[in-house]
């Protein structure tokens, strides 16, 4: 089958490789469509996120979805012939975070398109069949991959703790702070106020649920939020940026005993928090690791239409044309917000 | 009465005030014991903590205990006579903060020993009756004071949510990180380990519950936590030094999904953090301003003896000689733990 | 001034009182409006709820809205003038239960219109100021007060700890369920499901978020609401009824380890509860006792128009003939939802 | 191998069955000691528990541990060799329950010693090995069987949230009472109260963490406790028993906010609830399901000595002998708290 492999920053290239052969408990995919994340990005253009360096080629991708084509003898076979949105992330279901619930942070959790698990941008996969989750037929494939951005979205609120009525801040009106726009408004949010450098995201934002979105580039963040709920700050501050700099703003904009949750990736190992601010109000600060069970949920939000996320994908690539797809996000061009791979 | 000032760093002089007049729901307290805090040092020493500044001259001073000697009329008379621990921060009990329990961040709280509030380094102070608990006569006056500390201990480890069987690591081991080792203990946990630079406090922690107490001024802290955990991390990491460089290693031992309680005040505005690492394990971080309501389960511990304050006050001086004790507390002279001021 | 009092069940009267006055931290407000609840039907028609009884001639009415004539010399002024929904419970402000946020459980709190204290069918009460929030003027006095009942709904769902995308059964759809179906929806429920044996509160549920309503005097509620979500039960059963059967059947149609909230009021002392199969399914059940600062975003809800509280007043009285209100009430006749009593 | 097998009300039977073989993921035990627990009974004596209702022939036994004699090929095989207690019931891990952790409600458990699984009363067992846990050495068989219940206990206090300084009641002091108690005490209960209608288990809890123990067959539970809590209550009451009646007394003896906790099983499909008592006091109920993942805490508790399950075994038996140990413990004769069958 066709893949495209990561070679070095900006340096991807199609290549042949096998198909998979499902294990007992295993989905044979074929993808329909991948997704380009933020996280990607730092592999691409850094070869890097954080300590996690990329040392090999590799085959990035994990947003993704298809249609099941096989199934493993311990595996569902109702599955097949079925369109799945797939949980990228598989965990080894017997440690104790496993057990606990915990497990989105699984020590032996296998994670494809990061170092050394290979990714979704090629045309077949197999992964554990549990992860794997039906949509329905009105969910085309793009949107389908893009449960997986959505369930980053429905973690982060639900880390948030938030409650109807709350008052929150988005750090970063990329996809992923676009769709937990909405997410808080499903969730009962009573104002969301939205920051980012880029114009064309602040201009858009109303229509995920955005109240009033502040371009920052020429605005301080403290100053608009602090103006938006009259000083008092927001219940729930959320940092869904690539910057070193929201974590901060984050605890700043946050109310006395606020919530502050981090899903953005700065790409550095380090940053700097505003201690003396954060103690005096008693914040709470819960970093986000991508998701825990929020697929059907997710799913639902899309099927029913309380979240769109079809308008949220600005661009479509062929497989063989993944190389753009990654060149144009990494440059925030052409008002790009979701770019997807087509397979 | 008489009254101890702060002027100026490492300058502070006994004067003479008027003894204050109770308001109605307020108790007239004869002080018999003022407690030393690391808090007080950076008013102290620098004149500040994080943005919060001395402009004025002020009487330190907030940990505290003694006898009421009047009430007001709306207050409760039958603590006349009594020895009461006193909660220091009183709150409006009107806004959203009060009415939802989080009183110790209302935005209307007055705290003595903290500009503009006149503390406790004095004869006589009168204080909303609501928040004067009466401690049984085998409590002297000092170990009273120390009911203010413990509390903040207790408000650590029920922030943490420490469960029975749970592993802790505290990260500075003064009279706030000793507390914490034994109220942790008293909640269950299953291995204390304690980190300091001070030998004399390394040496001594093994009697307030610390399992394995290690010098790190010699030796890595996150190697020695990993050491005594086989790899895991500790379910819970308490920061309770006066350092910049404690909360990073907190969230640094933390074991994935663990959670930091950042109690100590390193006097900064701001401080490093290992995001990297704290994402992947998402990590939720807490920072802990003083207490709420810990008052009567701290009497409670100290009255059945499960937690010992006694052996913590290493020093006492008459508030004459307050600076004295000020001295020794900033240069961690002499082995001193807790200096008590005893009027 | 005027007021209805009680005088025995189905006995109340127009007499006349004086006005009262403010204390210092009280505001007199002059009536606009006060709503018939459920808990007053007991109260209107047995002359108890459970252990309380009524001994004495009462005012009853505790729904209720107004205009800010005067305040005394510690509240707030700036009310005096403005349209004020009232939350009717007045809380010590000093026992623990105050001070931990638990206030509507505190043992002295005040609350009007149960005994011994009047309530608010007469023009004129003074209240805590603190309890005094302001409404748009876009919203009238009857609605104003269904901030009262839409609060108790806010609350139900807070103690339900309802996520996005979680089911929801409401059995009894009298104002409180439409109201609690409401709120499910603004805090994410993916589906409601309601029941109730008035055909005609069953056939305008849907307006109120109710996606399946189910007239359970033909049908066994069980079994509708396992075949509404394919067996497994709901995430959150609610008991919004005047009934002794509901709590049974709140656990019997909850998922495994779901929660079941129990805000209805059956009068009686004791129900029954299906144990065997509540501890196989590790249910929580938690009882609602009103709310707990929940009136500012019930506020915001209404004004927003989020939750709709206009149509569920189905009938207005003049002071005058509160009793008809009652009556009709009582009897459930011509298709009442909320009597309003417009002074 | 040799097994005792259930036909019918108190009437048991050695019989020779098949040594099992362990599947990939299982490890086979050679059983060393089976505890005789309160649960069975219920399926002892009257052949059913609720709805669950003993059909056909069944080995009973739940509570034990043995040493692992070999394991299937995708098992850890360093646990051959070891003595190991084991978590009895094993979920599918795959279904929502067990992917959020709460694993003990799943739908398709398999719990040995219930219809229609069998359990322990015999020599081998083939079990999941992630839920076989290593004791230490010292630990002996018949301790080890005890961190079942013990596991029992500590859930339930998990359940409790219980905090240090808290009071707690425990109605019923077998040995689910006595380890509960003990666990109570280990998570910082300041006070535990403990109810029971047998003298000899009144009279010997002391030892186990009580610090008042209450006969109630010659006193009431409600007073007893309001009595000791100075008319506040407990923050939070658990029932042990196997009663009909105490589910309700522990609603009556929680504080207003109080939480209960329901461990003990009557047998009967319904119980009477205190509701109008519970709704004023807003309580919250949970029914404990056995356990989650606290077979490591509890073998620690024990391997520490913190926790004394040793003299909590009063009897021991041979296999062939189980049924004298059912029939003891079915009339709670001779002082029995734990019966040990020591295969």
């Amino acid at each position: 089958m066709k893949a495209v492999k990561w070679y070095a920053p900006r340096d991807m290239r199609l290549v042949e490789i096998p198909i998979p052969t499902p294990k007992p408990e295993e989905a044979l995919i074929r993808i329909e469509s991948t997704g380009v994340c933020g996280s990607d990005m730092h592999y691409y253009v850094d070869g890097r996120i954080g300590k996690t360096i990329m040392t090999e080629p590799l085959i990035l991708g994990h947003e993704y979805a298809g249609i099941v084509e096989a199934v493993g003898p311990e595996a569902d076979s109702t599955l097949i012939g079925k369109r799945v949105a797939v949980e990228p992330g598989i965990p080894c279901l017997r440690c104790e975070y496993c057990l606990k619930g915990h497990y989105n942070v699984c020590t032996s959790l296998q994670f494809p398109g990061g170092p050394p698990n290979d990714g979704a941008l090629c045309e077949y996969i197999a992964v554990h069949a549990a992860f794997c989750f039906p949509v329905p037929d009105a969910i085309t494939p793009a949107e389908a991959a893009m449960i997986e951005p959505l369930a980053v979205a429905l973690h982060t609120i639900e880390l948030a703790h938030l409650k109807p009525g709350e008052t929150v801040a988005i750090l970063g009106l990329g996809p992923i702070g676009l769709l937990t726009a909405q997410v808080a408004k499903v969730a009962g949010a009573k104002q969301v106020i939205g920051t980012d450098l880029l114009e064309y995201r602040v201009a858009g934002a109303a229509k995920y649920g955005v109240d009033s979105a502040v371009n920052v580039s020429d605005a301080d963040t403290v100053d608009a939020v602090m103006e938006a709920t009259a000083g008092r700050g927001v219940d729930v501050a959320i940092d869904c940026a690539r910057s070193t700099d929201t974590p901060a703003l984050a605890c700043r904009v946050a109310r006395p005993a606020g919530r502050c949750v981090l899903t953005g990736i700065s790409g550095e190992e380090y940053g700097q928090f505003p201690v003396d601010i954060a103690r005096r109000k008693e914040l709470t600060v819960t970093w986000c690791r991508r998701f825990r069970f929020n697929f059907p949920t997710a799913i639902d939000l899309v099927a029913t239409g309380r979240v769109d996320v079809k308008s949220l994908i600005t661009h479509s690539f062929p497989l063989e044309k993944a190389l753009d797809a990654f060149e144009l996000v990494s440059h925030a061009a052409d008002g790009v917000l979701k770019a997807s791979v087509d397979q």
